[in-house]
């Protein structure tokens, strides 16, 4: 494990302050220091990606799917050495890293079938109509092209998937983009680590350097210079609303404003219809685990239960209560957001307004920073006066709110903020009786379930991983999944242009046999 | 014409403060009285405008597609009551505006083209495949749906094509999303009449009341409630820099902040090389006519030429000074933009570094708000030591920037901001000497043209009207065309769905028979 900021090909010399990664289940240091990397460091890893761009952007895009392809292989010979720090660094268990690291793996392998099919550049073609009355019409071929270099920030809660060489930089990178990755103070060495398999995989496949970099800090001024630098185009984090909204401050801020992508806070809320509880109440008492696993640290955990009163809820309330109790402490992922955990659930419980459902009491006492699971009640009245219980509690806590009627639990609805998702729990049939809601739930989320969790995102083509603010900074984009792609890119039209000057996904004849709308019909 | 505020189906009483329409040609008020909307008059549209939504986004895409032909159709019936005030509100001659008028019907038909056609929601489907190892596949299905209420703002040099049925309200409607206008005060009687027929066209088809309102001011305070109202979801803004700069800043500043697709400032670069300029020197200068019809009043107008020092340039400058000359003065849309336009001439023609090229001295006398063409010259070097120069000048007005060599040129070329349009003017196989030159030109522009003038936009699938801030604020999106539909929609997925409560877009046997990614496979 190379603990150096990279930037190209070259580990910088180890200076400036000194960093340790911490155990957050026992509170000590893991091996290996890092150094915060320096604003001029990050002024040479954005200078050197600009550079890079002009080259990487003209790769073919075979060869680019090869290197993303290569990235994943060279990941998969260090899974040993990559799970094991990262169980060390995020307290997350073996089982769940390891399935992280074959959704980081597909992820790439995804993006390289994508980049080899090639239909994603939305290649649109006007030929030209000569004799078109009362003017001509002008040859026109629009296309999809990269913007420039991206600042990906590593996320806290997926030390591979939303990280290093996750979601975000897969995209990035298959775009035709470059990517300065921030790496995330909780879990360096596991960043390290993977930047070794793209630094390996790049210099393998001749990429122009600085289509990749890393820099490291445990505080914000490296993530400051690489949004502020005025080559970087592109920002992507996931985090918290506080963070995200930082970023877009800066962003928008510089002389030129450009789009961060943020994934903020969603509370997911989750609908429990009459019938259902009526009928199957200890089953959809099973969402105990969606909110629970690892912690609860999802960014689609069900954080907000919504159901009317009713002997069915009182069944479904009795064995959520039997669930958590059976759940184990977990530890958290750094000690930060352990402490914030027990803050808010902590003020959650010292409301009046708020009852305890059900509290697990596992603790385990040889280790630190644990989280236990909750699950609290509120009337709909008294969640509807007050704010504060719309914003995410990030953990294993949910809170059911129970409304008088049908037309309680839809002012709820209406008063939520965006979402990531929204689910409905409904009987056969039951769910066309309340078109009202599942109408709202489409207006609020960017995936709407039925009768399932909200974790466990699917990674494919037609998942939709973003809702409207405050959610996501941009409901128009997903952050998961092929499309995901979208954000990296904007479309270029060329006019009346040299066909052997046009790129290979506009020229008349296709060589590369994409999908396009040519002369206003979809073809081969 | 009836003149007052419309909300839905009423008009409101003649209240608030009163302003009538100039006509920039003689000074002299138009007929007619305005009267500017209340606060409480904008929230009451936009508030009509989100209960319209609920409805309006549900609309049966054919109906919808006959709500436009409708309006297209109804301004059709008023097309001389439509010129003739154009023509006394804007100074733009007859055969401009009814090439302009055409232009907007056609973009109506074209959007309820598509419509019918019904691609346009990039319905993408995965199926359910239980056993899929380690986990099964949970059914997935995703398509574009309607942010919610936009506002329009109409655009004081497209009376017609981007004012109040323009391609901005046309896209709106054609997605799904209602449309709250304000009106240009430089034009507000053709705004009433084109509002006439869109109140006509929604009656007719029993559209949702609150589709379609329209509020005037001659001040700013509505255009700023409308942005701000928190049921505004999308603003669309062409004009200035600092107007659209100035609603971004409310909008991103709201408790929800909102995109707004403003289009602002360009001089859109045109590259003359030197082959072209040795061998048809004469013929390049015919983009005088670009630089001068109807006053210059295009975003896209050429006002910037570039070209390396030669004899075939002394050529160019010649025939263009001649050209030039010839150029009528042309009345200006307002007294205002006229008097920006003199200024910023004069200012220009005031520095050292500056001269001129040509001046035209045909005054029409009898009229005023005259914009006379001016072609200045400047060295590159001089031109690399200016910010300023890099600034628009909205008018008849163009600037030469002689480099002395390529590489100059090539600085020159890389010192400017993003761009709607970057043009180039080469001989066969002259291009393919100066890749980094075309590779800049995709870089800053969202549209690159060969041997053409970048004024006359052709509206269709395949072109881009947007580019890198601070030609627009958002440069993924196109605001001309069948993809500018695009800003008015976001992605909702739909997980182990009801298929019988999914849209129809999403049902398993495509009851609409559109184009879908089905399985990772493209078909109908």
């Amino acid at each position: 494990m190379d603990t150096r900021n990279l930037i190209g090909n070259n580990y910088l010399p180890e200076a400036g302050k000194k960093f340790k990664a911490v155990d957050p289940a026992l509170g000590t240091d893991l091996p290996g220091e890092f150094y915060a990397a320096s604003i001029s460091e990050a002024d040479a890893a954005v200078n050197l990606a600009y550079k890079a761009f002009a080259e990487y952007r003209q790769t073919d895009k075979n060869k680019r799917a090869a290197f993303l392809r290569s990235i994943a292989d060279e990941m998969k010979v260090l899974t040993d050495a990559i799970i094991e720090r990262a169980m060390g660094e995020s307290g997350l268990p073996a089982q769940r890293l390891q399935g992280e690291l074959n959704r980081t793996t597909n992820q790439l392998y995804m993006f390289a079938d994508l980049l080899e099919e090639g239909s994603w550049v939305e290649a649109i073609i006007d030929t030209a109509i000569p004799d078109r009355k009362p003017l001509p019409r002008i040859d026109i071929r629009k296309m999809m092209v990269p913007v420039g270099p991206a600042v990906v920030f590593g996320a806290s809660n997926f030390p591979l998937a939303y990280s290093v060489a996750g979601g975000d930089t897969a995209a990035a990178l298959a775009s035709g983009c470059p990517v300065v990755v921030k790496a995330h103070p909780a879990h360096p060495g596991t960043s390290a680590l993977v930047a070794e398999a793209i630094k390996k995989a790049a210099e393998q496949h001749n990429m122009p350097e600085g289509v990749f970099s890393i820099l490291y800090d445990d505080g914000f001024a490296i993530g400051e210079a690489l949004v502020k630098h005025p080559k970087t185009k592109i920002v992507t984090f996931t985090g918290s609303l506080r963070g995200g909204m930082a970023l877009m401050k800066m962003a928008r801020e510089r002389d030129e404003p450009i789009p961060v992508f943020a994934e903020m806070g969603s509370i997911n809320p989750v609908i429990l219809l009459p019938q259902a509880l009526e009928n199957r109440a200890e089953e959809l008492a099973k969402i105990y685990g969606s909110i629970t696993t690892n912690a609860g640290q999802f960014c689609t955990k069900p954080g907000l239960l919504i159901a009317v009163n009713s002997e069915g809820l009182e069944k479904f309330k009795k064995s959520l209560a039997e669930g958590i109790a059976t759940v184990n402490s977990a530890t958290m992922l750094t000690s930060g957001i352990c402490s914030n955990y027990n803050k808010l659930s902590k003020e959650r419980l010292a409301e009046d307004a708020v009852s305890v459902i059900a509290q697990s009491d596992k603790l385990d006492k040889e280790k630190i920073n644990q989280g236990l699971a909750i699950v609290t009640e509120i009337t709909a009245s008294a969640f509807l006066a007050d704010e504060k219980y719309k914003e995410e509690v990030f953990g294993p806590y949910s809170m059911l709110v129970v409304a008088d009627d049908i037309a309680q639990l839809e002012q709820v609805l209406n008063s939520l903020h965006g979402q990531l998702t929204a689910s409905v729990m409904a009987e056969p049939g039951e769910l066309s009786k309340y078109k009202s809601i599942t109408d709202k739930l489409a207006d609020m989320a960017g995936r709407v379930i039925l009768n399932g969790p909200p974790t466990g995102v699917e990674v494919g083509n037609a998942i939709n991983h973003g809702g409207p603010f405050p959610a996501t900074s941009d409901s128009r984009f997903t952050s998961v999944g092929t499309s995901s792609i979208k954000r990296f890119v904007r479309p270029v039209c060329w006019q009346n242009w040299s066909e052997e000057l046009l790129p290979d996904e506009l020229k008349t004849n296709n060589p590369l046999k994409i999908w396009r709308l040519f002369n206003n019909e979809w073809k081969k």
